[in-house]
C-alpha cells in the first residue's frame, strides 16, 4: 500500500482507530489518509467526525510536531459524499439541513483552531469542501495530476471552508468568484497561482518529495514553529468563526430549496442512468 | 453596431432611456454598454447617474439574473470626463467639488450595493475611476487589447472606488502603490497577473468567448449565486462604505488644491494646442 | 563609491552624521544606504535606532518628497545583527530580551508611521528583518541577484516587521507559511511573483534604471501622493501597531527559551570554526 511505507520510527499504536481513516504518527508527523478510495474519498458523516477527532488527537499529543492531510488512490477526495442528503430521516428536511449544519460548523471550527503546522499533500482532483478547506492549512502541495473544483452554485449550495473570505484573500475578487459563484475547475499550476498551493510536483516524485519535506519540517524548532503558525492566525481567528458561522447558516438555508433538491436529484439520476 | 448584436430572447422596451448609456436585458443578462465612444467613453456627470439608475434597475428587475458593464468602440472608458472641472460654477469651486464628491459617493457606493453577480467585460483601455471600481466587481474579463492606468498623482488627485482598499488587498501593497501613487500603466496580461482582470482573451474572439460565458453563467441557479456574492460580501460592506467616504473627502479636498488645478488646466491647454 | 555618485542638486549638510548609514538628500529624494558591507549590513543596535532617526528626519524635511533605503556592497542587508544578543549583560537575559523587544517595536512602528512614498531597492540578499520590513514599504525594486529569506524557525525565533499579518494579506497563507514558519528563500523573481517585490531588474541595470525612476517620482505632485499613501495606510495603521506588539512580545519569550539559545548558539561555534 503506498500510503503505508514509512516502517522507520516509533507507529503509534492508535492506527487502526479509524474506519474512513488511516492515521500514521512517525516522527514527529501525524498523516492522515481519507481513505474511502473506491469512493474517491468523499466525506461521509461519519468522515467528518473521524477527521475532527484525529486533529484534536494531533493538536493535543506531545509527540506531534505538524500534520499533513492526504488521499487514498487517485482522488484526493471528491468532497461532500451527496449520500448525506440521501435519505431524509423521519424528523423532516429541516432538522437533516441542521444536523449537516452542526456537523459543517464544527468541522470548519476544528481546523480554525488546529494549533500546528497542518500541510495538504493534493494527490489528485480535489472538489467542493475539501478544496474550500484548504484556505485553513499553512502549506498545500500539489501533484500536477491534482485539479480543484468548487461547484457550488451548479449544485444550488454556497460556499464554505471560511472560503468566502480566505479565496478573495489569497487571490483577489476576480479570480474567487470564478470559482465560487461560477464553478471555475482550476489545474494545480493555476491553484499555484492563485496561491491556493503552495508548490507543484510532478506525479511521479510527488509523493517522494513531499514526504522528504515533511519530515525535515517536523525536525524543525517546534515550539517556534507553533508559536509563529499562532501568531499568523490569532488576528483573525474571530473573524474566522464568524465566517464560518455565517456560511453554515446559508448552506442550512440552501440545502432546503428548490434549487438544491433539483441539482442534487439531477446528480443521483443521472448516475443512475449511466448503470 | 457590434454591441446590439443580440437579437434572440425578449428585450424589454427600456433601452432607448439613457442618452449615455446603451442597455440590454436579454435572457437573464443586464448589458450596460458605455456608450460616448467618440469621447472614449468618458464620465459625465449624466453618465454616473444613469449607472446608478442602470444598476439599481438591474438590481430590482426579477428577471434579471446578472449584469455586465463593456464599452462602445476603441476604449472601455478613459475615466472621469475632465470636462466635470471645467466650468467652476457661480456657487463656487468649494461648492462644486463637494458636488462631485457626493456624486461619486453615491455612485461607488451603488457598486458597493450591487446584489447580483457583476461582470467587466473590458473591450480596450481603462483609466481612472473605470479601472478602480473594477475592484468591486465579481469577474473581469479583458481583450488583450486593453491596458489599466489610474494616473492620479500625475493629475494631483487620489484614488477611488475602493482601489485603496481593494488593490493592496489584490495584488500587494508594493504594486498597488506602483499603480495607485506612481501611475504605473499596465496591460491586460499584468492586470491578470495582479489579479484585478480574471482572464484575458485574444481581440477577436474576445466579444463572443465572453458572450457565450456570460450567457451560460445567467442559466446558473440564480439564488445560489446570488446569495453566495452577498456572502462573500457581507463581511466588508461597513469597511467598503468607510472608505469610500474617506476617498471622496481626500478628494473634494485635493480637487481645490493648486495641484490639481495645474494639472487639469494643463491638460486642457495640451489638449487646444494640438488644434 | 557607488552610492554616492549623484553629484547635482542641493546636498543637505547632514550626509556624515550616521556611523551606520549613508544618508544623502538630493532633489526631494532621501537615500538611506545600509553602511556596514563588511558585516552584509547587518543591523546593530546603533543602526536600528539611527534607521528611526534618519526615517524621522526624512518625514519632517520639508524638501523630501520621497525617500528610498539601499545597502552598501554586495549584500541588502543580513538582517538582525546576531552580535546583538552576544554579550548578556549584568541585568540578565529577561532584561536584554525586553531592551530588545522595545527597540524592534520602535523600529517597526517608525515605518508604520513613515508619511511619504517609501521605495526599497533591494541591491542583493536580503535576510530577517530586512525582508519582513519590506510589507511596510510602498514600492520595492530588486536586483535579479536579490534573495529573500526568513529563516524564524531554524533560529528559534518568530516573525516581525508586521509580516505575520502583510505576508499572509500580500502571498496568500500558503506561500506565507512556507516562507514564515518553513524558512524558505526565495529568488526575487518570486519574490515578485508573490508581490513583495514590486519589479525586478538585471543586476547590470539595476542602479541606473531605479535611480532614474526614483528621482522622476520625486517630481510628481508631492501632496497628491503623500495623501494618498496615508489613505492608502491609514485603514490598518492600528492593526498594524497592533500586530506589531504581538510580534515584539513573542519574541521577547522566545529570545529567553532553549531552541533560540541553542539556534544562537550553535550559528557561533560554526562561525568560529571557520577561523
Amino acid at each position: 500500500e503506498a500510503e503505508g511505507g514509512e516502517t522507520a520510527g516509533e507507529v503509534s499504536e492508535g492506527s487502526g482507530r479509524y474506519n474512513t481513516l488511516q492515521v500514521d504518527q512517525v516522527d514527529g508527523v501525524y498523516k492522515i489518509t481519507l481513505n474511502r478510495p473506491n469512493k474517491k474519498n468523499a466525506i461521509t458523516l461519519e468522515m467528518y467526525e473521524e477527521l475532527c477527532e484525529a486533529l484534536n488527537e494531533a493538536a493535543k499529543d506531545k509527540d506531534t510536531v505538524l500534520a499533513c492531510v492526504t488521499g487514498a488512490g487517485d482522488y484526493y477526495c471528491s468532497g461532500n459524499d451527496l449520500g448525506n442528503f440521501a435519505n431524509i430521516p423521519p424528523e423532516g428536511i429541516t432538522a437533516m439541513a441542521e444536523k449537516a449544519g452542526e456537523i459543517l460548523l464544527k468541522f470548519v471550527g476544528t481546523f480554525i483552531e488546529f494549533p500546528k503546522p497542518l500541510i495538504g499533500l493534493i494527490n489528485g482532483p480535489a472538489v467542493g469542501v475539501s478544496v474550500t478547506i484548504l484556505g485553513l492549512f499553512d502549506v498545500v502541495y500539489a501533484s500536477d495530476r491534482a485539479t480543484f473544483h468548487t461547484p457550488f452554485s451548479a449544485l444550488g449550495q454556497s460556499p464554505e471552508g471560511c472560503s468566502s473570505y480566505t479565496f478573495p484573500k489569497m487571490m483577489g475578487l476576480a479570480k474567487a468568484s470564478e470559482m465560487l459563484l461560477l464553478n471555475k475547475k482550476i489545474t494545480a499550476v493555476e491553484a499555484c497561482e492563485r496561491s491556493l498551493v503552495t508548490a507543484v510536483f510532478p506525479e511521479d516524485s510527488f509523493h517522494k518529495v513531499t514526504e522528504q519535506r515533511v519530515k525535515a519540517y517536523a525536525k524543525l524548532p517546534r515550539k517556534s514553529m507553533q508559536k509563529s503558525k499562532c501568531l499568523i492566525r490569532d488576528g483573525e481567528r474571530d473573524l474566522l468563526h464568524k465566517v464560518n458561522k455565517a456560511e453554515c447558516d446559508l448552506l442550512v438555508e440552501l440545502w432546503q430549496g428548490d434549487e438544491c433538491m433539483n441539482a442534487i436529484m439531477q446528480f443521483f439520476s443521472s448516475k443512475s442512468s449511466k448503470l
